[in-house]
């Protein structure tokens, strides 16, 4: 039976990939709504990237604006110069026929949490506010949640700058924090991992050979974040991040990791949001935290390929 | 013409002083709405208190229930060994023939901001963790708020154990934060102040003389209080903290002090909640907060006796 | 019996008064040699200054040259907005006819503690580097300290920027926790004592009537002090900082204060330096610091003058 | 021509090999003293297995007494449980001829480094404070130090508990920002390195066959320390870390890294002591130590046992 998921998100082009995945696959995905949060661009501009990547793979998914700015932090530093100023690459698609809902993305996370038969999980992708502030607003909704299984976080070294942090949990270290000390189930999708969901030149070839919608899309905006991250790092791929959560729902077989003590650093200016895992645990104290510190890449790209395949047009 | 206010409050003795005061002056006070917050005593307690404490004056102010735990501190330490266990040093007041609205008091807190046609003016008297949320979800509130005036901080010691924060702060610093670096105009109505807000013997004597119910259900009330602050600081009286805001609104000239550079403390486990003012300001730092120094005992002690004294029966 | 102290300083205009006060009172104190720390202005600059102010008086006290920087901050902060380019308030004295001893003023004072029959008493009237340095690297000496009466730190406001921290504490933090946490016996004579230890021009018109040497060289390096405080605060007088601790070994009666826990907050950038002092202790945890709260500022100042007055020329 | 080198240890097993390395290649290694520090075990064993190390190889370097704490913090947190006891893993050696020179061992750093002719390499294998404390007594030194490469540190997780931080630097994490911040030629070999010094069960065997001394003494140490490791990690080997400094210094081609921007956490209690290394430094700030992240395991090893070899008797 499809588990029932609400996805948070900042699209961004590797969120896109990330939409379009779980879209494709409702006898495993139940997606009852995608929640918006600012992070790699403006909430204004997630928002219509995420309206506009789910009218182009004909889902009627509702979307619900969450939060700009971020717990305690007085602002977020974006990250353009990875998903293009737009966040999809540089990819113009039409503007969407529908806008987000009303209500608040926050609330629209309580109210279908609490209203949802079954206890809910939650995806987000993006900088954790959105998760967070619904905990602090009704703690009761702890009752009704599966599982968080988050992209972000770090073991071995961040991709902010000073090297220490994650970009989602550096954004909003309060909330990652929150989050990850809620008592819930938990699982960190980090860059141990996603640094290992390098999408290669051969399964990008392959990519361009699928004849639909989703995957030209998908060409195209990777085609150009491709050339980001050529200049930046220096090689050819391209990083699929969010991508691997919807994987590892899809297929928990992909990835390794271990239940971990973990916090988020919030205490020092200078390595705020830092995930501190104790690996090892040497102290033997509780475990909060499912951390994933290795893939399958590709049995990974395999589930990407089959996933984006199945769109019929 | 009134100013519209809300207050945000967990009733506790000297909020139950401060809500009765404001509604004994609507020529000054418009009271849009009574919002509550877990601080003083839980959640639950405070949101009945400021029931009870409305129908005994015969108010209908609405009161909205909002959160029960800070914005990232994992719970708080109450003050029950200073309020009484029902946080209105033991008084029984009668069961409110209604209801906390439907609403959640953030909600309220930012649909009244945005619906009002002037700005309005936020009056805090328990942790901040409200305001802050308001804050955070919904950021285009600030246009019309004109002021945000709170019991809270300290310049010259606290407390809390350790002595470096104030009770109200201390509980939710990261909330504090958000709201003092806001850009907003804040005061800072804090201990330094309220600690020279006792009501003496002799007043609590006058007191005793006002025939009405508002000031039997105080005498009575701060009876327990005295007793209790008694034990703890070895000296008769009672520190009328939430009423000095109140009786700031009503006549600013009772109160000095001056605009500083300020933050809260969230940086360090050590004095997490510290209220850092530069009080000197010699690098010259921007302003942001009205932080007072110095009230006129007398002059608020016979503004607390003369709204009180208003009540019919 | 004289009390075998060694004095460690940064001369500086009141680090000069102290020394001459000191140097007065020989059936009290047996001063077995001067240490210097950078601080004020200058290592090179304070050895001289106190080799200057010793010649000056006709003292043949010893002079060691300690630490030119802080244990861990990669520098310090000097202050010759106070003391003048020189550290002497623009006076100049001649040239002294000797030299620093060549041995280092830290291992002076391990040497000097180890070696006298009599538990020794540290007077650091500057930053702690030395004292530290000393504690750290021979940790035996604890055992023949009979006190250590510092100047520094501040409960209510410092005078640094930001205005947390006073200015000795606040140029080396770690070496001020280090001394306050090693378990001998402490006593801070702070800003909180040392902001009512003002000359005002009465007592300096008193001073200039008083016909020796020293008394004529005060004058006229508080002179320039005067008029260096009143640009920055805007009032006539002049703070004797170190005095304080002089006079409070002298008579102790002439201060009052509490045993308290307290502790040198190290591990926030923010609030580095501020001496955290639980005035109240609630919590009831072991006081480590006799914390200086008030002083006799007409008796502090008539001790000042009577030994100034002692010299015959 | 040999490099004139100080050697400042708290041995320790891994110690004692390094110490038998570098007196084996005095074509490399001009040993101009051992300093002692508490660290591994306390400062009176650590100087006692110095001696008799030293002795057993027939070496009249002279050891110097240092540091029996930390720069700042109370103390330290031994690690008896990884070298034995007696810090020797067991081996009982026999009681030195001679004893610790009575000099400080900080002072001994100061004065060889003051009066050599050539600029000095430090090489310290236990925790900074010798070094630190050196460098904050008299700065001057720094004009002939030619290098600092010391042991301690990890990029990708430590050994203490918490697993954010290495055991040298974690034990006194103040000494270690002064060293890295000192401006000076840092390298720094940490566990990301010498978690790759493993010396396995075949080279373990090749030691066996070695027919000295040294390798006899070695073998008995370090089978000890096999079984302890394997108790704690639960696989049979060795961790070399300190000879791998030594290695390094004999052939740098045998470690790979990079000159990185680096600090050390002094101010979140909790992450004291972890290594904040910006490996890609997006930033581009400054560069201020080499940081070596791989080890040639095998050239490694091959060092070791061919240095070892080189004893006659």
């Amino acid at each position: 039976m499809a588990i029932p998921i609400i996805i948070d998100c900042d699209p961004g082009t590797d969120d896109a990939v990330a939409l379009m995945m779980a879209v494709a696959a409702p006898e495993v995905f139940n997606v009852l709504g995608v929640t918006t949060v600012g992070g790699n661009v403006s909430l204004e501009l997630v928002t219509q990237n995420a309206l506009k990547v789910l009218e182009l793979v004909e889902s009627d998914i509702k979307v619900y604006k969450g939060c700009s700015r971020p717990l305690v932090k007085p602002g977020i530093m974006d990250a353009d110069y990875v998903h293009g100023l737009d966040g999809l690459g540089g990819v113009v698609l039409p503007e969407p026929n529908r806008q987000a809902e009303a209500k608040h993305g926050v609330d629209f996370i309580i109210d279908a949490i609490k209203s949802h038969p079954e206890p809910v999980t939650l995806v987000p992708i993006g900088p954790l506010t959105n998760i967070a502030m619904a905990l602090v607003k009704d703690p009761s909704i702890k009752k009704n949640i599966h599982e968080i299984v988050f992209m972000g976080g770090a073991m071995r070294g961040g991709n902010v700058p000073g090297g220490y942090a994650e970009f989602n949990i550096f954004n909003d270290p309060h909330a990652a924090q929150v989050v990850v000390t809620s008592g819930l189930n938990i699982a960190m999708i980090g860059l141990d991992v996603t640094h290992d969901a390098l999408m290669t030149e051969d399964y990008f070839e392959r990519l361009g050979l699928i004849n639909n919608v989703p995957a030209k899309f998908m060409t195209e905006m990777l085609r150009a974040t491709f050339e980001i991250e050529k200049k930046r790092y220096g090689f050819g791929g391209c990083f699929l991040h969010d991508p691997c959560v919807i994987a590892f729902l899809f297929d928990r077989s992909l990835v390794t990791g271990r239940h971990c003590p973990m916090f988020v650093e919030i205490g020092s200016p200078a390595t705020s949001g830092q995930t501190v895992v104790d690996w090892h645990n040497w102290q033997q104290s509780p475990a909060n935290v499912f951390v994933a510190d290795s893939i399958n890449t590709q049995g990974f790209l395999e589930v990407v390929m089959s996933l984006i395949e199945r769109y019929k047009h």
